[in-house]
């Protein structure tokens, strides 16, 4: 790729590499007043106005200055004779080969590469190769830790202290700071060695920004090697951050040797979860760099945390954790990497608190997750939109209050890791209390109609948010029905299979009969909108009755048909942002129950399909469309789906990468992948 | 004073300097984790959300670490052998001398001196007198531009360049970083001096972090003298302030020099400004204090900006302008510093065209000043307070929509002007047009009530903002009547002695003689709540029927009645959270109506001073009841009122001072000294 600065900020989210513990995005050394470097380490958030909480941005640790007798590298001045950008996918290798030509009119040769750690995974380690062509002259190095990083403005930083580390021979500096609400600390240090020449070295260290200074004497043709090394620890790894950081850097191996052992720890990864396609080269890329930024968002290390919407990649819902990681991403782990799936359900164990409060306050029983979940589990979900205007109104966001579905999400989950890995132990020790106490959570949401004899679910949002107060959404209420039925499952096994856990539980829980036979009696009589004539699903009731769309009116378009139409009136459309019915479909393939057969499915999609929002509604959309396409024979609009899903990110084409990667969409590419065809007719 | 960590804040704000220009906090050159340095510049806002916009923190100019073997200077560690910080009122000198040993056993004298220069608004300046006491060694001081400033974890600013700074001998350092959303360019440079020995210089230039490291050999007994010299210029007053920043710099003449000219201005100021009390020495000093900080709060340079609730010494009420400037601040200014006076006015003029707009969304006439103002004039108090509680609800902030008395508070600080300074040309040129256009407003916010024949204000916040929902209050009424008879007065004023301006300004405000004609119907038919048999005028109507409270039970306490109560029980009660009534009375000394009696004062003091929340409702009340107790010959009470408000931040008496100076409360303790005794029974 070449440099472009119009869409530094989109590069810099693909151009992401990290270790399941920590992501950075691929910002440039030298940075540029645009930027928005970012390196995010799971389960560090702190306080935010609004939105609650976020992932905070940690100091930047790719700093690193090159100047030539006084004349600072920048592709934004001088000249860029050359310039290739390259992410090694297999070993997570980002790096930069650039000619450039000062203002002045020097050349240089110009070769960075980065990568972070996979067994080490507190080392981050980049170098540059720098050859000058036509000139001697006095190059100075400089590397900082930068101590201020923000989240779009916001710096989650108190500095408590930097210095310089001295032991032996090895000099460097180090920096230590807390987030502000949340005190968490992080300890860093970084070193610098210039290889090939000799080079003086200078350490600053004012107030959060330790500054490490190589100055040398160039030579034409002489090819010169800056390597930097960064160790990064938080409070939540070990009680002495600072220190950590300062040791562990001390006794690093040194470039090659960690990079060898980098490369091993990769290779062993891939051995489980590579897909080779053939034949289409775009597409095996495509699908790679998917499961890439899978495999770096994750790790089996810390069950305190899960994948957040936008990974570790960029600032787009600020780190929390969605249905996206249970119903989109978790399949890949189950299958390829089971021990990681594990270890995103157990996040949802320890949320639980979290989620009986939101019931509390929401005046129900048991578990509710919240749609938006962080350290604790409780609501995350902002409030109210905030405008900029100070003449506007502000906007509710409704889906914390009715995007109720979640729980029954998670619950799907945990059945198919269950299915798939045998993890009996697991189930037992944590996934049947979820379960449970989200089953209970449910028997207090539903509301039995008199008249119909037959339980409600109103005043939800479905899986398609276009329509925000519906009553009797049917992929909720068939979501919560299947949920109850595994939860009937569940108690029986454990029962049988474990029963002083399933006492444990029936106390801990005050789990009754009653409550069984509520279950039972709320699985049978729970409402699912369906015509066995028409053999259509309805929406949710009264969808069928909204106002009709034809979406290529609305074309050419760059914004969603909400952002186009507004709110309400969306509301009021047969207009869907992702798919609802068909992502029930999808999500009951392989069960028995009467909508699971190819008729229901035509016909569904028939009605269904053309009325998503493909292009700019949901980026969870294509992904799935592409598998249901596929199963009923339609191959090129599935294989148009598909590329659409899978490069999302690579092309950018729903404008909106830059806030990061698409987590969700990575994950149904996997299962578009594997799943293609798996329908249980 | 001694080092207090735990008033770290606290003393920032106390110890803040200025000058008129700009203000600096006086956090510590060496940075603790809890500090809040701060730099303002009149008019450097930036957007931020939920309350829209806030005076930008600039980048830290103060930073300046003295690393001794290795060593950092801190007061938190090692041993403080003597320690004394004093503010020089004068000449606005803060110094600071310690005594301090190492950790390792180093003994050093330090001293420290910094002033903002008066004639040279862009020219900031300290020093540091280092004197070993019992080793000799090395010593470091880095000294840098931090261009990582924060709004209480918001950073305004996107880094655009630095760079080292070489001009013949001199050498230094420079910093141009831009506001993310307005867009204000601001440039500095700085440059280090030591006096008395030889030593080494190095600069780093990392991102945003210029950084200037001297190095010298100490020896014991001998005092070496480190100077730092920075410049500080934003695009609001140069095309190139980078440049700007840069050439100042260079020609900079030395401290000494720079400190005669700073004398020179200040002595100049302090001519007209200066009240001598004999007898109380701290009384004396409280007041000088206050004069000090309205003097560096506001310069005659640029009547783009006004002062804000917290001057520029905090964070506080984000830099956002209120009634507090006319109504408390600017009488200091019309009868010492006149033109300052006139230069705030001008704001108001310049934000007609945001009073305009607030005008038209709120669907009235003419134009409606906004209760928090900023750049533009449009209404920038935030729509909804903001909770960290996930479960809590929104609480809505009522006084952008109905405390109204604003603009003629506006008026009122304008005829006062004009009276006291015969600025006749002034009010033609400005002063006019904001009469008119808010006189308009008047007549489309007032409502007709058939039945009682009588022009109503209904639903708004009084002066009293205990009160939200109020109908009738009589400072607004009052206040409402008093502007359109000015109205009438300037209207005809202008007529006859400008009469082309007074045409062009009724055709630019479209105002005809049928608005002269409304405004004397309304002057004649606004209902002012009084009640001639007991004297009393009633806050608002209803107040006497709320439930009366007796605020002796609630001692003691350490919270506002609001904080105690909730925001809805104090709405139903007789409290105040500053005075209403009696501010009116105090307003309206020296008109000769009916309710300016002597009889009237005592019988509404007697009602209401009881009922008013003097400790910890409003800062704004210690110093008018003050002036209205004396008024009364209470004399032990005025004093008692007097002191309580001229030390407000001295002695921080309501535990809020580390937000920022309390503005109005200096401009009120001005008026107490002045105005003592004024009323003109």
């Amino acid at each position: 790729m070449n440099f472009a600065p119009e869409q530094l900020r989109t590069r810099e989210t693909v151009f992401t590499i990290g270790n399941g513990h920590l992501g950075t995005r691929g910002s440039f050394e030298e940075g540029y007043p645009k930027a928005m470097p970012a390196t995010l380490v799971h389960g560090v958030y702190d306080d935010v106005p609004v939105i609650y909480t976020e992932l905070a941005n940690c100091p930047d640790w790719l700093s690193l200055l090159i100047i030539v007798d006084g004349e600072n590298f920048r592709l934004d001045r001088g000249d860029i004779l050359h310039y290739e950008r390259q992410l090694d996918l297999r070993y997570g290798l980002l790096s930069r080969s650039v000619r450039w030509r000062s203002p002045n009119g020097k050349t240089l040769d110009l070769r960075f590469e980065r990568f972070a750690s996979l067994p080490d995974r507190q080392v981050l380690v980049l170098r540059c190769h720098i050859t000058p062509i036509d000139f001697n002259g006095e190059i100075e190095v400089q590397s900082s830790l930068n101590g201020y990083p923000e989240n779009q403005g916001f710096d989650h930083w108190e500095q408590i202290d930097q210095g310089k580390l001295k032991q032996g021979n090895e000099q460097g500096a180090w920096l230590q700071v807390r987030t502000r609400h949340s005190q968490i600390e992080l300890g860093m240090a970084a070193k610098i060695a210039v290889i090939g020449t000799n080079s003086s070295l200078h350490i600053a260290t004012p107030v959060g920004y330790p500054t490490l200074t190589a100055t040398y004497k160039a030579i034409a043709g002489q090819t010169i090697c800056i390597e930097k090394f960064v160790t990064l620890f938080t409070s939540q790894e070990t009680a002495v951050p600072v220190q950590a950081a300062q040791d562990k850097l001390v006794g690093l191996p040194d470039y090659e040797a960690l990079f060898t052992a980098h490369q091993q720890s990769w290779d062993k990864v891939w051995e489980h979860s590579d897909i080779e396609i053939e034949g289409n080269l775009k597409a095996q890329l495509a699908v790679r760099y998917n499961l890439f930024q899978l495999l770096i968002s994750a790790s089996e290390h810390n069950d305190r945390v899960s994948v957040s919407a936008k990974t570790l990649s960029g600032f787009g819902y600020r780190g929390h954790i969605f249905w996206d990681t249970e119903i989109f991403i978790l399949p890949f782990f189950t299958f390829t990497q089971p021990a990681i799936a594990r270890s995103l359900l157990t996040y949802r164990y320890h949320t639980l608190a979290g989620a009986r409060r939101k019931a509390l306050h929401s005046k129900y029983q048991g578990a509710m997750f919240s749609w938006e979940s962080a350290t604790t589990g409780d609501e995350m979900t902002p409030r109210t939109s905030i405008s900029t205007d100070p003449y506007a109104e502000t906007v509710r966001i409704w889906c914390r209050d009715r995007e109720i579905h979640l729980s029954a999400d998670i619950v799907y989950a945990i059945w198919h890791y269950w299915q798939a890995t045998g993890d009996d132990s697991w189930l037992c020790e944590y996934g049947a209390e979820i379960i449970f106490d989200t089953a209970l959570f449910w028997i207090s949401r539903l509301e039995w109609h008199v008249e119909k004899e037959r339980y409600e679910l109103c005043d939800v949002i479905g899986a398609d948010e276009y329509h925000e107060k519906v009553d009797n959404n049917a992929f909720t209420n068939r979501m919560v029905q299947w949920h109850l039925e595994k939860a009937v499952a569940v108690y029986d096994w454990l029962q049988q299979n474990f029963p002083d856990r399933s006492l444990e539980l029936r106390q801990k829980l005050q789990l009754t009969s009653e409550h069984l036979q509520h279950w039972q009696t709320a699985i049978a009589k729970i409402y699912i909108p369906y015509d066995d004539k028409t053999e259509l699903i309805e929406q949710f009731e009264g969808f069928f009755q909204l106002q009709d769309i034809d979406l290529k009116e609305y074309e050419p378009r760059l914004r969603s048909i909400q952002a186009v139409l507004g709110i309400d009136e969306t509301n009021q459309r047969q207009v869907l942002k992702q798919p609802d019915v068909l992502m029930l479909l999808y999500l009951m393939r392989d069960t028995r129950s009467g909508l699971s057969c190819r008729d229901i499915l035509q016909k569904n999609w028939d009605y269904y399909a053309p009325r998503t929002d493909i292009t700019y509604g949901s980026s969870l959309t294509p992904a799935i469309h592409a598998i249901l396409a596929a199963n009923l024979d339609k191959s090129a609009e599935a294989d148009e789906l598909f590329m659409r899903a899978a490069l999302v990110d690579l092309e950018d084409n729903r404008g909106n990468t830059e806030d990061g990667i698409h987590a969700a969409s990575t994950g149904g590419v996997w299962q578009a992948v594997v799943f293609l065809g798996a329908f249980n007719y």
